[in-house]
């Protein structure tokens, strides 16, 4: 019987919500495997600001030091809510990049995916979906600008200014770049190199360490985007793609442009994973807006699980089981609000209900 | 009888057949309206740094330096063939930045605009068209990363690493909020301030200097997005959009994205302003690949005629003309192979006839 200890961190706003439908699916999963999880919840964000004054504590880091895999789900407040709080205590500065150091969790891989059985989902149309979208962005997750050193001041023209720093040394670059080579081999052998390099001398250190590492990986091919037309390209023709890899600000951005053009953030999971520890998350945000209100989606979440699963726990299968369930559900005609709109011949279902479903399918 | 100067500088790649197309529209306008354009043609980006060795030699300066008003074709090489140029040397470190800085060009306007009547050239669903998008993109132009500090070196564990610094000081940001303000209170008085202030320091500042800014315009509604959430927003729901305002880099993503959303880079000019001189530009690059075939939509460069005639020249009537011209073209169900998608019922046109059927409706 293997046992894994995995830190449960509802966060903010949908947080909890879309955290207890991917607990359901976590229970099924254990009851028909021979595997026991036992979970570790913690707090983290703005509710653990605002519990303990830490959005990160040491209760919480304790818990996540200990733990075979990290669970965690949105946080933040909003634009207005946040300015609340002093700048460095506030949920993404105090718990979400300390938790990116800590554990070093340097590959971020965020599908993108569409079958083309949902076409209907995406704000683009049918054609352009054409087979479906099923691409990876391999993003690095602790360097750059996000890292980077921090600088307020007043200048000598008693202007008050700021300075910050984007900075990335070769072995940085090499190891996000081995991973992405690497998940291509076992693709479609097609990798997207997305850069800057016309302006940026970082993505000019990060093309050259890119053709090296390439050497390694002879039968992937690699194609080369600036980061500007890797953006106009994912709207006209997303199908071209397979994996991305990009550095930390450009896949913060273009990932969320992935999601926009899937037709929700809500279908965003994504794992972070470090050399000795993986946390898995949604891409999005905590949507405080739509908090409480049981409409949230929750396939970002169940997502996430299931990439632990395959990750963290050497359980592809039931990983694959998981994703098939969700796409069930799709199949069905259900999803939830983010996806049903008016005349699309979706019938809406809430959060809870979207879980249920989903463990049914399984 | 009004005289302008106006520097030529066609460019490479597909520069020069869109900048002649450009000239048609210009000479137009000059023949029934009480003013001449001199056209003072020069060499600038790779085609000049092949014939002097400099991307932006001095000769050009000396005509960019004495004109109203510089009218800039795109500029660049491929990926591959840029590798034979140094770094420094390359058009847009050799050439384009330098331009920007020169002439301090910080506001930087891109329209991203699409009537109903054209949502077909999309890759978005009619639906998410809607009534239209009709939105600007102010960007700051001349600070940022775009401008920073560069340093490459190897660190003390003898890794190659590169360095460098993204800045503001509240008087850049200060000016380029004015521009936004000003043509949000024009338009229809909604602002959307786009910024990462959950992880930069910058946008931090940023936002302060926004909210400052903001008092002197009580009429003008602001809505703060975050640059990620801002790219899954602008394939969701571009319509919601009128004015936009963002630091460099950030401009530089999302306007191409912009760009993918209208269908095609060739619909996006842009005007590039400065306090004594201004430049206009289409956004995009200088696709190399269609580069001499007589298919490249000249659309962005006569766009870009357009706004050089209302900004620079005072002849905002002249400017609409245009505009309307293109759209007419449009209308009649012709445009260039970017937008004529087979099965779309859109009768594709040569660069040339593109520029032909404008000046026929003017
Ligand atoms: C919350 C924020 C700091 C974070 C990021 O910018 O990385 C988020 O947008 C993401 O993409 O995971
Ligand atoms: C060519 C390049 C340096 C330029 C930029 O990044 O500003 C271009 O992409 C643009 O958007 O005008």
């Amino acid at each position: 019987m293997k046992h894994y200890k995995i830190a449960v961190l509802a966060g903010d706003g949908i947080g909890p919500e879309i955290t207890q439908e991917a607990l359901k699916v976590l229970k099924v999963i254990e009851e028909r495997n021979d595997v026991t999880f036992e979970l570790m919840p913690a707090l983290f964000g703005a509710c653990a600001y605002f519990e303990t004054g830490d959005a990160f504590p040491q209760a919480t880091i304790d818990i996540c030091d200990q733990a075979d895999a990290i669970l965690k789900g949105p946080i933040g407040l909003s634009h207005e809510e946040s300015k609340k709080i002093p700048v460095d205590k506030q949920p993404e500065r105090g718990a979400l990049l300390p938790m990116r150091r800590r554990y070093n969790t340097y590959a971020n891989f965020r599908p993108v995916s569409l079958p083309k059985s949902l076409a209907h989902f995406s704000p683009l149309k049918p054609e352009i979906i054409g087979e479906g979208i099923d691409l990876i962005m391999v993003r690095e997750l602790v360097g750059g600008l996000y890292f980077g050193n921090k600088e307020r001041g007043v200048n000598d023209k008693g202007l008050r200014y700021v300075r910050e720093t984007l900075e990335y040394d070769e072995e940085q670059i090499r190891r996000i770049m081995h991973e992405a080579f690497k998940l291509a081999s076992k693709r479609r052998k097609l990798l997207h190199n997305i850069h800057k390099s016309n302006v940026l001398m970082s993505s000019v250190l990060w093309n050259e360490v890119m053709e090296e590492v390439a050497k390694d990986y002879p039968d992937v091919e690699v194609v080369n985007y600036l980061v500007d037309a890797a953006a106009t390209a994912l709207c006209l023709k997303p199908t071209q793609f397979d994996v991305m890899v990009m550095e930390n600000m450009f896949g913060d951005i273009l990932s969320d442009q992935g999601g926009g053009v899937l037709g929700s953030l809500g279908l965003m999971p994504s794992a972070c994973i470090g050399p000795e520890k993986a946390y898995y998350e949604p891409s999005h945000g905590s949507a405080p807006d739509i908090a409480g209100k049981n409409i949230a989606n929750p396939y970002s979440m169940i997502g996430s699980v299931a990439m632990m699963l395959e990750n963290s726990f050497d359980m592809a299968a039931e990983a694959k089981n998981v994703w098939a369930a969700m796409q069930g559900v799709f199949a069905d005609g259900y999803s939830t609000a983010d996806l049903s709109k008016p005349g699309s011949g979706v019938t809406m279902i809430s959060t809870v209900e979207f879980g249920d479903k989903v463990v049914e399918k399984l």
